[in-house]
């Protein structure tokens, strides 16, 4: 969209939608958000951390949004609120609202006869939407996504293109798939028989809940037997993969890269940091935080942050650390031989 | 395939086919599997794990898979056999089968006139197969699939949709290909001179066995000069990285997120966990199994287990913990002094 | 491409192009590259590393590139040049010419009309182009890309099938993306409220320089209010995951499953590991290399090689050595009271 078609609001609108305590003058218009360091004027910022304070006072911008400890950390006009950062994402999204579905099937999609598609949901060019597949209101199909026999896609639901869902799958609401996520392949399921694998057809589906976010080219296998769930809210980044039958729990966020193995249930409102792995049949409680490449081999049942990462160092210097984790076991029954030597060493001194 | 279609097998059937002993009522009917703790009474579940037999104390199901040890911990029918999760899966095979491929070429797909494509085989909408590509018996061929110039599919290929394979690449019999598998990309070769990276054609092929499965967006480089080689049985987990001119063994497998730098050499039965990494130009041996998010950085002659992941606490107490990572060196240099110092004490005591 | 299209060279037109000094024949003709242990006569091969000093002597290629040091290692027509390597990479680059565009647009696909498609571009079977998208001279588009509005491609660019393209990218001169290759989805943008998680449009595009190669099913999220920038020459392995807003300096290497988190910055000139992970919001100085599977938590403004890797042993031995690591700061504390005891017992002593 370009700026010229871009819509502008006054301060006195954004705070009847969204609330927040006007500073200055309220017919104050932006019409796009930025950061503090290039803002231009139409533009309204924000202050989430006290450590940009000094941008703020050189910003350009023609507003700002700040917590209630920065309501006199500037002069221009500016709402103030509980929650700036969270404030800004609305306003961003008033001022770079989605595309709406308009332009209904295109004649190069394939829709199968016996789906159901909501009539003012848009299907792209070259999309594929399989036997008996549903789609809800205002769906927007990318180009090129293939929809899977016996799908439900809820309301308002968002596939960018190249999106594969497989048979079966299950989706909610105002979810949004972004371009070469897979839904529903199958889990790794396979039995060493003499002769070599033998496959497990897996025969559950991929339940994704209302207002979840799937990353590009994260791959989410449908259940062995039950299905793999994700529940309401949850945020997945790109190329995230999630075995079967996880459970991955309300409104959790997952960072890039990381990978989830097979029956692993993760709690609600958790953090999950990039390329971080969950080990397979545990369980992560609500609340709880994982650092970045962190591997987490048993469950979690407190809330909390956890880590795993080795520190990176010089590689000459990790040459030579690095060597001594081979000895740590030896270091320390050494050590231990060396406290009661000296022990009694003391005794035979005293 | 919804439950009213599905075929029911009595338990005398499923043991015509695959053996083992069957203990109760032989004319017991099911049509689908189940896990003991969800199973349904026309369903038959397994127990291959002895923690799981107060489960099968309480179990629904109509009849059940067990080991010889297992024989008589159960009044249920029951299938007695040597592997209770192999029987499992050959029994959820022959009640799942896999869509056979009926429709042959879509309209919409885009074969090459030179393209061989055997009569039985299915090219779903929108595929593409390109120049003197082959395609053998029972193919099904999923939609958006695009297939370059001069492929071979062997017989009973199944390709979920939004695959790709690159020219010249060369696929076994029933191998499978899940969507987004990206079967010969170039390789990553590339030569530094004054100017910045040349590129280094990547002129090898990707060859596949027979029975290999390939994981939801796995990426399997062509060879530099020479082929990358999957051999039969390998099956591949999702997000994978097999890098230019890499062998792996026959059965071997692979857990998701795994990556596997140019020119190594992966043995025969090998198991290989998640977001696990293996250096280019090494060997691993046959039997080998190696850990989640374990880097082998040399080659391994000997089978076994190996390990490499650094073990996640607390975030306080990992902080703590992993500053002592980068003295570890100066630790053990102080311990060995300490040491000495001690010896040369005990010397002038005694 | 088969044996008897390809083109044959002389060593001296290989020199006339490439320079070098020709010892031997220069009417040796040669019509493919190829490692010096399985290489035919017709072909040319190389040495760049001393070690391959025996394969040289046993090779049954017709002519090899050597570098000075090498210069009398073999009695076969040779071409001796300062850097064996990239020499190799253009003499296969010129005996493997990629493919020109030579199809115009294919009748399936699916051109707005807003679109400014250069005339000797080709565009493949069933790919898709945006409104208002430019697609510069001998651009070669896959069957089944999908490109989005906006977006403007720079001259010979090639992208394989299947890759994505999200409205409003920039793409430079003589880039290549390879098949599954995501550029411009969204940046992982959200803000925690009182009922969940906010999504934060991501308003920034994906920016990309002249010779730039992106690996299959890499990811390259757009920004989110300024732009991610790739710069000239970068190279991408496949599957590398890049965030919003970050810059990768030029010439760059990127290995496959690297992550690279938002807003972190990247030298020129630097080489990273596979599987190696950059966190948010730091700065990697220029010529910085990191080893594979290592963690860089925080910026590195020196250029050198950095490392943070756990090293992998035997699962048992590991076993016992991990244990340790989790009370290193209490065997660090435990060292430093037996030092201050001896110190003191020595005292004593004398």
């Amino acid at each position: 969209m370009t700026r010229s078609e871009r819509k502008a609001y006054t301060l006195r609108e954004i705070a009847e939608r969204f609330g927040g305590e006007i500073v200055g003058d309220p017919d104050t218009r932006v019409s796009q958000v930025a950061a503090l360091d290039t803002a231009q004027p139409e533009t309204i910022a924000f202050l989430a951390d006290e450590r940009y304070l000094q941008q703020l006072k050189a910003t350009r911008a023609g507003a700002v949004i700040v917590g209630t400890a920065g309501r006199d950390a500037t002069d221009l006009p500016r709402v103030v609120c509980a929650n700036p950062y969270a404030y800004f994402a609305r306003v961003s999204g008033l001022l770079n609202p989605s595309r709406q579905p308009t332009h209904g099937t295109h004649e190069t999609a394939i829709v199968d006869d016996s789906a159901v598609v909501a009539a003012n949901a848009e299907i792209g060019p070259l999309a594929v939407v399989g036997r008996n597949t549903r789609v809800g209101a205002r769906c927007l199909i990318g180009a090129g996504c293939v929809i899977g026999d016996e799908v439900v896609l809820g309301n308002d639901v968002r596939l960018h293109s190249n999106v594969t869902i497989y048979d079966g799958c299950i989706i909610g609401d105002r979810v949004i798939l972004h371009s070469g996520a897979v839904i529903g392949a199958d889990g790794f399921g396979i039995a060493m028989a003499d002769a070599g694998w033998v496959k497990i057809p897996q025969i559950g589906r991929v339940v994704i809940g209302n207002d979840v976010e799937v990353g590009a080219n994260t791959t989410i296998d449908r259940g062995a037997i039950e299905d793999t769930v994700i529940e309401d809210g949850v945020k997945l980044d790109n190329q995230i993969q999630v075995a079967h039958n996880v459970r991955i729990g309300a409104h959790t966020a997952i960072a890039a890269c990381a990978g989830i193995a097979g029956s692993a249930k993760i709690g609600r409102y958790c953090r999950i940091g990039g390329a971080s792995g969950i080990a397979g049949h545990i369980t992560i409680a609500d609340h709880v935080e994982i650092s970045a490449h962190t591997i987490i081999t048993k469950s979690i049942d407190k809330p909390g942050t956890y880590t795993g990462a080795y520190p990176f160092e010089a590689n000459r210097q990790w040459r030579r650390n690095a060597a001594q984790i081979r000895h740590l076991s030896d270091l320390a029954d050494r050590l231990r031989a060396l406290e009661r030597k000296l022990a009694s060493l003391e005794r035979s001194e005293s």
